[in-house]
């Protein structure tokens, strides 16, 4: 049996993913470098790069300019199984663009939180 | 403590993933049906739509022409968290492009044996 989208465990998730968000829309690197899993089977396939490792997303990230990450949510769906799993996904708009993007992010409840393990965002075509 | 790579169930959904991944360039509907959780929560962002729940992934593989479906896989990441959860990540690209194609698939197993419960694939900007 697999528990799906218990109360306390979706609460648990959509805080951390909530927290997520704010601090990519800040660029607060340290907050999305933590809610990475630190591991090199981490993986993040982004809409132009395709990234292996813990150590290559953080790499990524402090490279990236600091601008135009504001985006619009249009669309979000959480799931959880049982007490340590967790998929989130939602699809966004950027200001001053049509196209649809997507994230798509994969969590576990690691013995120091939730950390995601892998996650995918691209432009719809 | 979550138990990665289990020698076991990395066994098992390296076989599964095998299994989807020849139902997919051989078209075989019924099989792709069949990996699929049957669930409204179930959903796939594909390279240009946004499907939700298990019967708008049904309808729209249904529709879809079984044409220019086989592809050569270029990278391959799998990843299982203890007993009942993995992730499946491929690059793969398409006879006559350059384009780098991802999958991404997060299974569960569930009751009834290993399911995708969410699945994102797209092409490379």
């Amino acid at each position: 049996m697999t528990a799906i989208n218990l109360p306390a465990v979706l609460a648990e998730v959509e805080a951390v993913f909530a927290q997520y968000q704010q601090a990519l829309v800040s660029n607060d690197v340290a907050v999305l470098d933590l809610l990475f899993w630190d591991s090199p089977h981490t993986l993040r396939y982004g809409a132009g790069e395709n990234l292996y490792g813990y150590d290559a997303i953080r790499e990524f990230r402090k490279a990236r300019p600091a601008v135009n990450l504001e985006r619009e949510i249009t669309a979000t769906s959480i799931t959880t199984f049982d007490q340590h799993f967790a998929v989130t996904n939602v699809e966004f708009k950027r200001a001053g663009s049509d196209r649809i993007g997507r994230q798509s992010q994969t969590w576990v409840r690691m013995p120091e939180g939730w950390r995601v393990a892998a996650a995918h965002v691209s432009l719809m075509s």
